[in-house]
C-alpha cells in the first residue's frame, strides 16, 4: 500500500514580527509536524525562524523559499533551503507549493501570500493577521478563516486537507 | 535634454468584471493616455479589455502581461503583449512593473496585485476596490489610497509620480 | 479587417559585446524595426543597447525585461522598460515573449537563452554566437539556424514566422 | 559546533529518457545520497524518476521543482515535491537552487540548465551530455566539465563544493 503524500502546508509571517507572532509560528511549528505536515516557508527571521525551530525540534521538514540566491542564508532550522534567486515573487511560490496556508500577523508580505491563496482557491487560516473587505461589503471576507489559537488553526486545516 | 522617462502605471481588476468597473477602466486608460502613462495590465478580458481598447482610443500605449504563452490571447487594445507564461505569478510581474497601481474592483487577483503593491512600497489606489485591515484595527489601512472616481485616482497617483 | 498582431524577435547577446557584436546587433535593430517587428531584449548594456538604439532610429518599438526592479535602469533606446525583479530568471521570461530569436555573439546568458528558444521550440538564428552538440554527435545541432550577417538572419526569421 | 549547511546538487536530464541515461541517473542518485548530498531535480519522468527513486534507496532527500501546480505529479522516490506552476521557467529555478549541477543526457531542457549554470558561475559536469562551443573556438567550452561515470562526476564536484 502506497503511503499518502505528505501535505503541505504554508507558514507565512512578517521578518518583522512582535513576540506574539513568534510564540504563534512557535506552536504552530510543533503542531503541523506533529501531524505530520512538511512545512513551507519564506526560510528568513522572524515568523518563518520561529516555525522552522519548533518543526525542527518536533521531528518536522521545513522547506524554507529564500527569495536570494544564498541558501546559506536560510534560518537554522530550515531543513530544506532553496534560494529562488526571483525576490519578493518568491511569496507567489511558496503559495504555489502549499496545499493550505497560516497566515501569522500584519506584515504587507503576508497578506500578498493570503491574496495568493484566495487566488490559487486553497485554504486560508488567519492567526492575529490581516481582514479583507470586497467593496460594497461591511464585513471581512468569509473565505478567509479566523482562528484564535495554533491548535484552532492546525484542526481547521487538516480537516480540509483530508 | 533627454525627455522624461514614461511613468508606468498598472490597472488592475477582474476579468468577471461588472459593467460599473469596465466602465471606470474605460474612463481609467482615457485618462492614463492623455496624461502620457504608459499602462500596464494583465492584458485579457474585462477590465483588462476595457483600460486597453480605451488606451487605444487615446492613442495610449498598452502592455499587457498575459498569463500563458499565446501573445495572441492579448485584447485587442493591447498595444505590447508579452506571454510570460508564468500563470498567475504574473500578478507579481505587473506590480513589479509598475510605479503605481490603481485597483477596480472585487476579484481575488486584484486583491492580490495591491497586496504586492504595498509590500514593493508603490503607490496603490483603489477605485471601488478591496480595504484591508491590519489585526488589531478597526479602520482599513490607508497606504491603499480610496478615490471615487477615476479623475480622482489619477490626479491623486500624477501628483505621486512627479 | 484586424490588422495582424504584430510579430515579436528577441534579440540576445552579451552586455561585454565586442565592436563586432554591436555592429550586427545595430545592423539586426534596424533591419527588424524597418520590416515591422516589435523586438524584445534584454534592456541592458551591450547587444541590448545597440539593438534598441537602432530600433529608435529607424522608428520601431523595443521592450526591454530588466533583471532589477529599477525601470529608469534601461538602455537609452528602449520605449517599453519592464523591470521584472527576477534577477537571471528574466532570460527565460525574453525567450517566452518572442516568437523567434536571433543570438549574437559568445556570452552564457545568451547561450541560456538560446536553449529556452530550443525548449519552447522557437526559432533560433545564431550570428556569431554559439553551436551547441548533442552527446554521440559530432556536428552542432542543425535546429540552431547559422546566418553569416544581419540579414540574411532576419530573412530566415521572416520566413519562419509568415 | 554546528553542523555544516547540506549541499545541494542538481540533476538534470531529460523525461523522454535512454536506458543508458536512466542507468547513469540511478547511479549518480544513489552516489550523492551516500555523500550525504541533498539533490534537487524536476520531478517528473526519465531522468528525474530515476535520480529520485535511487536517492530513495539509499536513505536520502531528493527536492523536486515541478513545473506544474500538482505536486502529486512528483515522481514516487521524490520526499519534497514543490509545485512551482510557472512550466518551463523551474529550469531556471532548479539551477538557482543548486551548488553544482550534474547534466545526463542530450534534451534541450537539460541544454537550458547547463546554460543557466554557466551564467551563475556553478559547477557543471556532463555526463553524456551536451558541449557547447563558443563562437570563433574549434574546441567545447572546458568550463562544462565532462565526466565518463557517475562516480567520476560525483566525485569531481565533491572536490568543487568543499
Amino acid at each position: 500500500m502506497t503511503p499518502p503524500r505528505q501535505r503541505i502546508v504554508a507558514v507565512c509571517g512578517a521578518s518583522q514580527a512582535t513576540d506574539g507572532d513568534r510564540a504563534t509560528a512557535t506552536a504552530v511549528g510543533h503542531l503541523l509536524a506533529e501531524h505530520g505536515f512538511l512545512i513551507v516557508c519564506g526560510g528568513g527571521r522572524g515568523v518563518a525562524t520561529a516555525v522552522a525551530a519548533a518543526a525542527k525540534e518536533s521531528g518536522g521538514t521545513c522547506i524554507g523559499l529564500l527569495p536570494g540566491d544564498r541558501h546559506e542564508d536560510a534560518a537554522p532550522g530550515v531543513s530544506v533551503p532553496i534560494a529562488t534567486g526571483v525576490g519578493h515573487l518568491r511569496n507567489a511560490l511558496i503559495v504555489q507549493s502549499c496545499q493550505a496556508l497560516i497566515a501569522i500577523g500584519g506584515g504587507y508580505g503576508t497578506l500578498s501570500e493570503m491574496a495568493f491563496g484566495l487566488v490559487l482557491d486553497k485554504p486560508v487560516v488567519a492567526l492575529g493577521s490581516w481582514s479583507v473587505t470586497r467593496p460594497g461589503e461591511s464585513d471581512p471576507d468569509p473565505t478567509v478563516h479566523r482562528a484564535s489559537t495554533a491548535a484552532e488553526a492546525v484542526e481547521w486545516i487538516e480537516r480540509r486537507l483530508v
